[in-house]
């Protein structure tokens, strides 16, 4: 936290000013005064200006975000994957078969090996056998039930604490600025909605994600959605901007992501006309977060692969890559004492 | 219109009121003083207020509305239709062989029969002809022209001025009282959204309909989603409910329909707590508009079916049916002079 930020938050403290107001003075405290930071206060104060060329109305203010590495933490592995793990084990006394039929096997025995060799085939039937056969209305009550309970195996806080603190300042600053901000991840799009209102003040209408089937259904009277073990959409690489057209009907003109997965709604962003912000998230801040991936000179990664040819792109297309440890002050809000 | 509305007409004429303050004191005046509207204003001031145990949040004000019948004229073929036709006909000379392969010889030639003999599968080759192999930006170019110039065959007018004054002010009424207010239409949701702004306040990413798949590709360089010919979802029927969780998230309180195909979507608004609303546009107004459908002692339609058994169900559930020709002053806005 720099001293001008340290300063004006003493200040709000005397004086107890209303936080809204201090954040309209210095938008975005837990950014450092770096180049991703006046890029952003740039976009904002062009496209709100009603005098400039490109300024932009309310209603095309549209923003997109990716979630996992992109507004909260996805390493060591994708919270929605550590939510399919601990409910595999929940699951495991209806289910003794589990003990010995891979890949639930592996799971219980907690030999993350073995579940990374059962492929794509094996984490489909996972996830299938965690997300399925239930209404939605019981899927929600399990998921708003796991967030209360769950902890991140290192930062031992819920899932719901390891939001960037820089990103939900940057959601309440672009809402500010009348943007209608989205999450487009690859995501369960009814494993986020339970979060994403408290955790980043988004509604479950301006959640886009990938999806399994639901089926209509009266049962004994009751009409219900039932959730079915067959994948609808896979939201990801190019389904973001199938899924941003289907939903939004309109082009952002500013969208976030850290990870090859969001190439293509960048590049969708950046093909409209006028204004355009396209960030990326860039984890390189080993003892705060996490550092990975091959453009960032470690090992390869299963979770937000951030290729070095992404970097040549943004590169040549005007993307900003944002540096966890160069350009954020905070990265997690801290602990409550 | 009643002496009450006359008198407001004028006092508002003579003094020049702005509508709002005129629509705040007597809402919906294309509405007789019958009991369907009372069922709205009743609804409506018990969700919005605080003292009520029915109260609703603002956010959670979400309202549905079927499209074609419920906020537009959808005889004698439904709006999309006739787009189809027109637009076989644009397209023939650069298809010569459309002259001798059926159903599009049956378009051409101008022999309705023959293309209802061609059923579903010929239907479904008419739409993917004239609905697919584009860029989705080259289709909103071609809807937004076609509604320019297409007229109405019996009101001669604008199919997007074919749009109920009743139903437009049940829209306006609803969001002036901080509802959300979505388009949920078997229709394609890329036919409608060229006009749903314009004509009901609707935003883009408040219409659902049914969708053929796209594809995101970069051709010569330019990022372009292709429209591909396949359908992706139907959103009719059972479709409804399971669209509505997908998009929005959250269960309407209040849903207007007006056939079969919008029995799971009431249903579903039905089932939820506290206060709903369900209505069912009825179509029992030869004179100013049509009168259909074997409920109403008229023949059957292939548009907008309404079964005797949704008459049952709906007096069973307390579903409201608005007789056009009973309780709306008002059809369509009048020509302008």
């Amino acid at each position: 936290m720099g001293t001008k930020t340290l300063l004006i938050a003493a200040v709000a403290f005397t004086f107890a000013l209303p936080i809204s107001a201090l954040a309209k003075d210095h938008p975005l405290p837990s950014w450092k005064n770096s180049d991703s930071r006046a890029a952003i206060i740039t976009f904002v104060e062009t496209v709100t200006d009603t005098s400039s060329e490109n300024y932009v109305p309310p209603a095309d203010r549209i923003a997109t975000f990716d979630n996992d590495g992109t507004l909260w933490t996805e390493h060591p592995v994708y919270t929605q994957l550590a939510y399919v793990l601990d409910r595999v084990k929940t699951l495991a006394p209806k289910n003794p078969e589990w003990k010995s039929k891979q890949p639930f096997k592996a799971v219980l025995e907690g030999d993350m090996k073995a579940v990374g060799a059962a492929g794509e085939k094996g984490l489909v039937e996972l996830m299938m056998a965690t997300h399925a056969g239930m209404s939605t209305v019981e899927f929600e009550l399990i998921i708003s039930d796991w967030f209360q309970t769950a902890r991140h195996p290192r930062f031992k806080r819920p899932y719901t604490e390891l939001t960037y603190k820089p990103m939900v300042e940057l959601l309440e600053y672009l809402r500010e600025n009348e943007f209608i901000t989205y999450i487009v991840s690859g995501g369960g799009v009814e494993f986020m909605r339970p979060m994403t209102m408290d955790t980043y003040g988004i509604p479950p209408q301006q959640v886009i994600g990938s999806s399994i089937k639901t089926e209509y259904k009266v049962v004994n009277g009751a009409p219900t959605l039932i959730r079915l073990p067959e994948i609808n959409f896979n939201n990801d690489k190019g389904g973001k901007p199938v899924a941003i057209n289907q939903f939004i009907g309109k082009r952002p003109i500013a969208s976030f992501g850290n990870s090859g997965g969001d190439q293509q709604m960048l590049e969708w962003t950046g093909a409209g006309d006028g204004a355009r912000l396209m960030m990326l998230v860039f984890h390189d801040d080993a003892e705060r977060e996490y550092a990975y991936g091959p453009a960032n000179g470690q090992a390869d990664t299963h979770f937000g692969r951030f290729p070095q040819s992404l970097v040549e792109q943004a590169d040549k297309q005007g993307w900003h890559i944002i540096s966890m440890k160069n350009d954020w002050a905070t990265i997690f809000t801290p602990v409550a004492d």
